[in-house]
């Protein structure tokens, strides 16, 4: 089946959402867009959409296998997907495995350092205030998410930890942190949206600890578009453990 | 047993610790200090000290009847009180039954907005960082207190919460929010530490909605002292209900 794009549901600042014939469907486009600090800063970064789009879509059919069900359907073209129409929860989620960005700085914690488990973190999805950090109470008292989506949410969260992990150190890459967003179908089912990517994970060398992901484009370090097409090179590799 | 102050312990904004002879217990000094946005402003207000130290003698037995382990033992004079020794666990317990102050700012909530159900945040408790917001993740993974202390604290904050909103609401004060903060005995058991007061509540007048407490001072609206006697008096009062 072809799917051709319908009505714009909703341009995000590296995504744009098109309805489709079926109404359960939509087809996400990567666009190569670089926002930075809720948008002050922004710029393109030449290549960024298709590599985004290709990264989730080697990723998320990955994670559907490893138990996570995803919006991913199939890959259309090289800065589209096809993926189940959902309704998007407005509570972003935040693995971290080791203190970067604004966990530090609030924090008083040096970058870099480990932490001796995984945090998860709550934001609440909102452009006008800066994506909040929440906690689970927030959410559930202003009506953003219930309790039993709250709970899916964090066990899908420690699942895609627990795939992601691994799948990176065996192709050189600490994951030292990433962003999720999930959303409903019209059932009701909890499933992962949004995209995996250098725009929403932190990535370090794990030779090197060189940043490989959106700090290069926030923090001004160069060579954007290479560590871009780094990490698309290193996530479609095989594995060092096969 | 009379007590004698020996060795400060500990000055924070609004309260002096004291070493005694006996290593079990503390005196604390509650003085007129008052201070706002992370002490950015500061101010005396006179009669403060004397007046939240009546207030939390007041309230903290009541709460230990109602089963809230708390560090008071008694008053001393009118700015003092003999307290348990304990370790402050440097995690802050916010618990908001309508949206105010830096959750109505942060989050785009008016003011006044009653949440559907009791919100419980956990702050870090660091005036260099200005007392950050965390979750239960982040306290665990850097060592601030155990996943079975923070089960413990927002037990203890509910039933705090549960014994003071009805308590209050007799007197004729909507109890908007309040800060807890807890610490361990030497034997680990954690207690009820800190004040209950106009300082770490905010109360609003059931029939006006007239801020009775700190705000008044964050916010120049005057009558300060006027409204911290005034909740002194409806502290003390019988409630309506007998």
């Amino acid at each position: 089946m072809t799917a051709s794009r319908g009505e714009l549901k909703y341009e995000g600042k590296a995504k744009r959402v098109y309805a489709t014939a079926n109404p359960a469907e939509y087809i996400v486009e990567y666009k190569d867009d670089a926002t930075a600090f809720n948008g002050v800063k922004k710029a393109q970064i030449g290549g960024k959409g298709a590599i985004n789009n290709a990264i989730t879509a080697h990723l998320f059919p990955q994670l559907e296998a490893a138990g996570v069900p995803t919006h991913f359907i199939e890959l259309l073209s090289t800065t589209e997907q096809r993926v189940r129409a959902v309704t998007i929860i407005p509570v972003e989620v935040i693995v971290r495995n080791v203190a970067a960005g604004s966990f530090s700085k609030r924090l008083g914690v040096e970058e870099g350092t480990t932490l001796s488990r995984p945090v998860v973190e709550y934001c609440y999805k909102s452009d006008a205030l800066g994506d909040p950090l929440i906690n689970t109470d927030t959410a559930v008292a202003l009506g953003w998410a219930t309790p039993e989506q709250l709970k899916r949410i964090r066990e899908l969260a420690l699942n895609v930890q627990a795939f992601l992990v691994p799948y990176f150190a065996a192709r050189g890459v600490r994951l030292i942190d990433f962003k999720l967003e999930f959303g409903t179908l019209a059932d009701g089912t909890v499933v992962l949206a949004d995209e995996i990517s250098p725009d929403t994970c932190r990535f370090w060398d794990a030779q090197t600890n060189e940043k490989m992901d959106k700090d290069r484009f926030r923090r001004d370090l160069g060579g954007v578009e290479d560590a871009y097409a780094e990490m698309l090179r290193r996530v479609t590799a095989p594995g060092a453990n096969g």
